[in-house]
């Protein structure tokens, strides 16, 4: 159990405000990053992703993921960066193809469509095949120098488990859904085997530098309370606990989208901050749980309105935090069409008196 | 102020299990139906609608309309008929054109674009040129005698607009946001005509005799609940208010997909029914509300699992409900590949002593 320098304390960074408030600690000027900040929105971002005719092959790129990492702190005024990467990298390891097709979003090859596949997945450590993923976060870290901590990612594993069995994106993971209804046994082996894999991968992120590790389980709140709890919640809980056995001073951020009825099951497991999108009245949060860190959460679509509206929607969500120790983003991704210049009085706003 | 005398009383049915419970009554038998009962999971709607190239055209065959409306009282067993039609009926009446592409979803030619085009839209009552919904209410009540009620509907406002804002279905609603987080005030001219037009549709589809009012806000789980509360609600609360005002004992029932978060303002529109998804566990809202009647909520994915599996949720969902005047339902919309027989094992456990 070795912990990297790199991730050790928030003293190494220049601005440590997200280390700070992910650890319940208020700093003087609160932190706030977007998530998908390297992103389309970004002139910058758009030309080096034309450099490849493929998404998975730019994510393959650690030059290129370092590049695109660091264009939002420089452009934008962020305090931290996330690794450019996807939640999907994971399944080339274990043997499903992905691929992106455009306007279409990921497409599957090979979906999982039987229970005796399934059985013979693969589980544990799968780094040895991740090895650009990790490049490119040792890149990053020597672009970003001692600027601002680098954020670390990997899908939840409901949501990555909806992939591998709809095949792509999905309006109501009926096939997932059929599944855990149906044999929930089966669904089970596949999340375990997710799971471990994830653990497994986020501990390298952290060892290869990544200091703060963020857990995108963006469709858990497909599900209602109950399943989530027996079918999902045990295996999220164990991806974070074995971070933080090998990692105790990383901060981990769990993130659901559409996932209000989710947050009594999401305060269970021991992440240091919790993601919310824009559904949850972040007041009524913060009076619910008062010692729990929150992350959000402003409606993407906020960005569309105009500057002076944009910080007085900042104004209402800081006159709610109060003195509490709070990492400011959106409620999910920010939209392609928004302009940057939206972007930066987001983030303008917060860091303002 | 004249009640038409079909949707008057119970006592005209012989199942007068929905009429009751909606009205708070435990009948003896807890009623069941399901939405988009009338579908295309039924062989024989989809040899009726095989008869239609266009989805509209078919809407607009009251013969047709009626005769897919009854079928799933025949061959499910539920106990209530729900007009067969669409929510973006209205669209034409109000100057769009709409298209349903085959596996596309809806399609409006001339999306609402322009603040002026708002401004010009019609609103009141535009009821002249949906004669052929009214035309199959009154035939869909002559094929039902006194079997069942029928559930008559429209889109909740913020819904509608939506579809007339983006030009048809939307994964963010994002042109629909930008358009009511920087101009508001325009948004509110949109919604508030849509009101107005909703409301006068409901009371006509109550006055040709359809014994119970739905109005499904699909989408209004997209919204926090401050803006739901300042931008949409008080145009819902109008036209719930407009229907009990001119027929007091027709029951309204309000739907809306993904809004556990939603359920303390829905709670306030003054309808007499509430549908939940299954975000939302039963149980806690039967306890937080212990005078509201609730309607739903299975997972339509349950429906996948083997019928001894659907019995016992629906045994778990009738524990919940404990001794409470309930309308058992999905938590949305049935989907099309599910089997009749399983449809049938849902309602069936329902019916179960």
């Amino acid at each position: 159990m070795k912990q990297s320098g790199a991730s050790a304390s928030s003293a190494t960074f220049l601005n440590s405000s997200l280390l700070d408030a992910a650890q319940g600690r208020v700093p003087a000027r609160q932190p706030v990053w977007i998530m998908r900040q390297a992103g389309r929105y970004l002139a910058d971002y758009r030309r080096v992703r034309s450099l490849f005719p493929s998404f998975m092959d730019f994510c393959r790129s650690p030059e290129h993921v370092a590049e695109v990492t660091v264009q939002p702190v420089d452009q934008v005024g962020v305090d931290a960066a996330i690794l450019f990467s996807d939640i999907l990298v994971l399944l080339p390891p274990m043997g499903l193809q992905v691929d992106f097709k455009e306007g279409k979003g990921p497409v599957i090859a090979n979906p999982l469509r039987d229970d005796a596949v399934i059985a013979a997945l693969p589980e544990g450590n799968l780094n040895s095949e991740l090895g650009y993923v990790f490049e490119g976060i040792r890149l990053t870290k020597k672009a970003l120098g001692n600027r601002v901590p680098l954020i670390g990612f990997a899908g939840g594993p409901f949501t990555v488990a909806s992939y591998m069995v709809e095949g792509g994106s999905s309006k109501e993971l009926a096939k997932l859904k059929a599944l855990m209804f149906s044999r929930p046994e089966v669904f089970t082996t596949l999340i375990g085997k997710l799971a471990s894999v994830t653990a497994a991968y986020l501990c390298e992120q952290a060892r290869q530098g990544a200091d703060v590790i963020t857990i995108m389980d963006s469709w858990a709140g497909y599900l209602g309370p109950n399943v989530y709890r027996d079918l999902v919640l045990p295996h999220t809980k164990r991806i974070i606990a074995a971070v933080k056995a090998e990692f105790p001073h990383v901060p981990v951020v769990h993130y659901a989208n559409g996932a209000p009825h989710l947050l009594p099951h999401f305060a269970t497991l021991g992440a240091d901050v919790l993601g919310l999108d824009w559904r949850v009245n972040l007041g009524d949060a913060l009076r619910a749980y008062p010692k729990q860190v929150f992350q959000g959460n402003l409606d993407p679509c906020n960005l569309y309105a105009s500057p002076d509206q944009i910080r007085a929607k900042v104004k209402a969500l800081k006159a709610e935090v109060g003195g509490r120790a709070h990492v400011y983003n959106l409620g999910h991704g920010i939209l392609p069409d928004i302009s940057p210049d939206h972007a930066r009085a987001f983030v303008d706003a917060v860091h303002e008196e």
